[in-house]
């Protein structure tokens, strides 16, 4: 038997349901970016930050997933392929952060920051878009704890987090299309 | 801002991680017809019964999802287009049961029994393959309580689940590709 | 530093929150029989069965615990010592059974069924009440699937169900108060 | 019937698994007050500081519940009465933070931070003791995000969390012993 298709990198993307225009923008840039790599989109499938970055993957052609708090796939954001409806409400978040094989935060409050706890517990990489506010500013550069010496990593654009993500994918031998 | 592209329907396949040789065969096709179909496959991204189905949507074409008990990715088997870890243990039944718009068993023990429990009580049709042994065998044509009219689903074979996949599908508005 | 004391006996009682007068009464009975037994006493904190076992075991001054669906405790039934809210919907069923030392089922739908499942998964003994109907009457003597040698155990009444009780935690040690 | 009697109120008390001399005594004290005023105590259920605040309930008189992430209750502290085996992993710690009327915290890295994100977007009041480090420390007298007016709120010493505790209590008609 022939091994199956190498599988594409997996990124969670995480960040406010209620956002401002430039964050909405940053999270539509940053998953038009992961989606031209070819790099599954991970979001928590509702609106603001989730919507963007998803319709931003999508348009580049990438595969989105939203993992939903609610029973019914119907409350996802349009912009998703597969829905994965969950029933556990706030609960999905440890899910989120799990499905990537890194994760990138866009601004961020209470929500996003247990994301990002789940994401540092597991040991996946966090990404962080400077100047987006919430959680991602007052983390970035830092840790969460003292478990192992990674950090939390501050991008000051997409073109930095794309060089950290194709740096990462790399390093793991996970799956991306070449950036062109 | 125009609408997303029409998601594809999601079919849950459930059954054993330790499955006899037909059995294995009887998911290998079901998967194969379902890819076909381009509806989305969600298994629990184990051996068994969800690698033989995985493998039959993936040579299709089809677009493969394995939502797995674990923590990390690299335990799901290789025909998962995508993985989604949970670190829920058994709990995981309860997602690929809710993934699903609908759900298909093959054979099954009582972790296939919980998936088609919470199916059930989330109102998602039930799919059994007749001869298939086990819960499914069980249950064909049966009922898991009282709350609503639907039974579960006999199907003698992967022509006649192709018919009610493509009948539900076509009622409830869900993307399906033409069947040839 | 001396040790805790021994921890009590843990049972899930698990049925339906919509019963018959009959099995509402037999859950109670089963509830009495517990709390007199000093077990503490585990439901899914709802109506019905697991509101009338809870008034039973209180009543015997026994200790109640509701495993609750909802994120908010004032949706436990008052007869709960101690509710812990999941939020996790119907997933807390997988809770219930797992927080038994073994699991009683009087009557029961998909829901119980679901429990059943769980506490099967996980090694945990079941006995379910004869002529209670629902799962347990459909279950009482058999096995989910074959991977263990051990049955459903099917109780004529409460007295049986008290000798199985008693005889299970002695022979694990479990602590229980002398039955009188 | 006459109506069941009145619950005692619930608190989470968390913090790491691995705690500091100053942060075990800190935690054995709160759990001593908590026990003191008839408080039912939540933990996670494990060693360091969730051990520590069950000794110290315990030895109060106060009722302990441990919800663990593993599936077997034997991995418990010694000190928890009731023992909620999840099989969750860290995302018990959803269940841990909800499972408090209120929640307070000793020291903390990341698994705390998590716990209190559920609390916050549930609503729960935060208490945090001073000088305890981690995220107690960083968080005291801020926000998580701007969902609400509140405040998590920095306690000196156990005196000053009883207070809180008290006066908390007696506002939302949580049932607790009178303070002696």
């Amino acid at each position: 038997m022939t091994p199956g298709p190498a599988r594409f990198a997996q990124a969670a993307l995480v960040g406010d349901s209620d956002a401002s225009y430039d964050n909405l923008a940053l999270a539509e840039d940053a998953g038009e970016m992961l989606g031209r790599l070819g790099i599954t989109l991970i979001t928590g499938g509702r609106g603001g930050v989730m919507e963007a970055a998803s319709r931003g993957a999508a348009r580049a052609g990438g595969l989105t997933v939203g993992i939903t708090p609610g029973s019914q796939a119907a409350a996802a954001n349009e912009w998703c392929d597969v829905v994965i409806p969950t029933g556990l409400g706030h609960a999905r978040n440890v899910l989120t952060a799990l499905a990537g094989d890194f994760i990138v935060a866009v601004g961020g409050g209470a929500g996003t920051l247990s994301e990002l706890c789940f994401a540092w517990i597991h040991g996946r990489p966090i990404y962080v878009l400077q100047g987006s506010g919430g959680w991602s500013d007052r983390l970035a550069g830092g840790v969460l704890d003292h478990r192992d010496s990674s950090v939390i990593v501050n991008c000051d654009n997409i073109e930095a987090l794309e060089r950290e993500v194709v740096r990462f994918c790399g390093a793991k031998g996970l799956g991306i299309r070449e950036p062109g």
